[in-house]
């Protein structure tokens, strides 16, 4: 197995956990925010931006790789890493969820998946045995079992079948894929915000022993209380001693509740696509970029942060290229939000670490919270 | 007078010069092209590209820059080079090409002209005065006077009158400006393809004494050859011991013509949009990276290349970038362009520096010439 978890400590007053996952391309230190780079790009950003914020390990997604440029021609030339020259660890996901989000007129059989491409409209099958085909020629360190997500909405058998049929796919996954490999493949545990569903799934998945598992299918509409408290009740239910993998989440509040629940993963568009809708996060709350209070502000975005965009730029600058359609401005607001999330995510380390995590995060939050109250009242 | 032209060496064979301007930013090593930052930023590009791939001037846009964010906006946040943090020199354009390529409902008077900006409608005058109060609080290294620029076609009668005009102005240009300020005014000849008006315009505006001339009116439509016969009769009538700018110019075999007639310095748009429409300069010829044909080509886009671009990525990379619109492509596009430009120009110093101008260009120019032929037969 070409994963290793290390376990290094676990804080005494809540469930964060530190620790260490060595992949073959690299050492991550947990807990960890992984930057979305979707089509072999984290968007707007190069090698050298995600080197120079300090990124461990990057998303790459499946569904959009296989239809373009399709995995086989990502696999001659070196898989993803080689591709895009990113030589640090990679995680896909299965392709799974952007199915049912993105691609039209889909089909869930036993068989698997078959969809129109969002891309051209040709039709396509994705199986649990492609899925992992292509994750294994695409080369990631980390690959994910081919799952359903079920709509946020759907009932209560509704979940049930997909579960059972989620399991089955999860076996044929396992079957499908190369242990001796350098892809370690995660199972990922669904069931929406039923407790029972999801330690009934969470139970099935453990049975096949694979080298991590992920909470999928939140960060759909739920509710955010809700959703912190489905995580609370399922994450323990994971096995301790392999990393977990919270999908598609979240905010910077959620990455430091979550933490705090036993999370060690993370990945989500939000810093990315915010950037480059001029929404941006700093230490003092939420800068939206375009509005005019910034045209005439000499301070940088975020006092507190190292990364290239606050060391060089002002805030009148990066509201006038933003105003000018610069693509300039897409870099550079990306750099930033992205740095916010890394930074955030070593402080939440330093805080386990110190086995202070559970009065750090509390006051984080309060203080966060208070934050965008201030700012949101002076508005 | 903050600038400083030293001549090195003139070419044995050819006018080319080798110069070196200093300016209050730091010296530029001529002949130079500039890359351009119209609305204070070189297109998908940052101050960090420019410094890798050796940039030593960048022009800024007195248009662009007057309607948004506007000068004084520009002068608060440390002029220019604050505002976008580019250190090194930049040299301002006067704004009267784009009020006559760019706005609507021009109209020229003897005051100035009256133009709608192409932003907002909004009804604007642009002077000689105002020109250079904008610039210089722009804060150039180099401002530039401001003129006219009539059409290409415009008959004989129309340039007298045009001509005296721009005459006027620079005059008023001259008497607005401070010259013991940190910018150093150019004066702009001139007179379409007719050569007595450009002799008679260059000797006009010889007699203001300023710090450096350029040759303006070109690259708007008129045939090649014709091009290079007007800068040929026409530099010479500038004066020698000061460095001359053909403005808007060019292509890669332009700039290598124009440097054998005595030209000095260049700014084109064409590295930066052609890369924004994935046309890419390499030493092999001019390679379009939509084109299927690279969509597996693992070779470097230019294996003579030593910049970002070439040194990290694919062919088939950058195929994918633009074909899914990624915005990495814009950048890494831009990257390579510009240092295949800039790498151009060094090749061109160290040529005359050798004194082998004539023979290195004419070798240069067939060789050109005989790549892009073969390239046009194999597609």
């Amino acid at each position: 197995m070409s994963l290793d978890f290390e376990l290094l400590k676990v804080d005494p007053e809540s469930a964060a956990r530190r620790g260490r996952l060595r992949l073959p391309h690299g050492v991550v230190e947990t807990p960890i925010f992984m930057p979305v780079g979707t089509a072999a790009s984290v968007k707007a950003i190069a090698p050298d931006d995600l080197e120079r914020i300090g990124a461990q390990i990057i998303l790459g997604n499946t569904y959009h790789l296989f239809l373009r440029p399709g995995h086989e021609l990502v696999r001659r030339h070196g898989g993803l890493h080689g591709f895009m020259t990113w030589p640090k660890p990679i995680l896909t996901d299965s392709g799974g969820f952007q199915v049912y989000s993105l691609a039209a007129a889909r089909k869930i059989s036993e068989e698997g998946v078959v969809f129109r491409s969002h891309l051209d409209g040709s039709r396509k099958l994705l199986t649990p045995e492609l899925s992992i085909e292509v994750q294994e020629a695409l080369g990631a360190d980390v690959i994910m079992a081919f799952d359903e997500c079920p709509p946020a909405g759907s009932d209560r058998r509704y979940f049930e079948d997909s579960l059972a049929r989620t399991t089955r796919w999860a076996k044929r996954c396992k079957d499908a894929w190369h242990p001796e490999g350098k892809s370690s493949l995660f199972g990922i545990v669904q069931g929406g915000l039923h407790p029972d569903l999801r330690r009934r799934h969470a139970e099935e998945l453990a049975e096949l022993d694979l080298p991590g598992y992920a909470l999928g299918g939140y960060s759909v509409g739920e509710p955010i209380p809700s959703m912190y408290e489905s995580v609370s009740t399922s994450a323990p239910n994971l096995p301790a001693d392999k990393p977990r993998y919270l999908m598609g989440v979240g905010t910077p509040e959620d990455l430091v509740t979550c933490v705090g629940l036993g999370i060690d993963m993370f990945d989500c568009v939000l810093p990315t696509r915010t950037a480059r809708n001029a929404r941006l996060y700093t230490s003092e709350g939420i800068v939206n970029i375009k509005n005019a209070r910034y045209a005439d502000d000499p301070a940088p975005l975020d006092p507190a942060c190292d990364c290239y965009t606050c060391k060089n730029f002002s805030r009148a600058y990066l509201r006038h290229l933003y105003a000018a359609q610069e693509l300039l401005a897409y870099r550079l607001n990306s750099i930033h939000n992205l740095a916010f999330f890394l930074d955030l995510m070593a402080r939440v380390r330093a805080a386990i670490e110190e086995g202070r995590y559970a009065a750090w995060s509390k006051a984080w939050l309060e203080e966060r919270s208070l934050r965008l109250r201030e700012q949101k009242e002076r508005a």
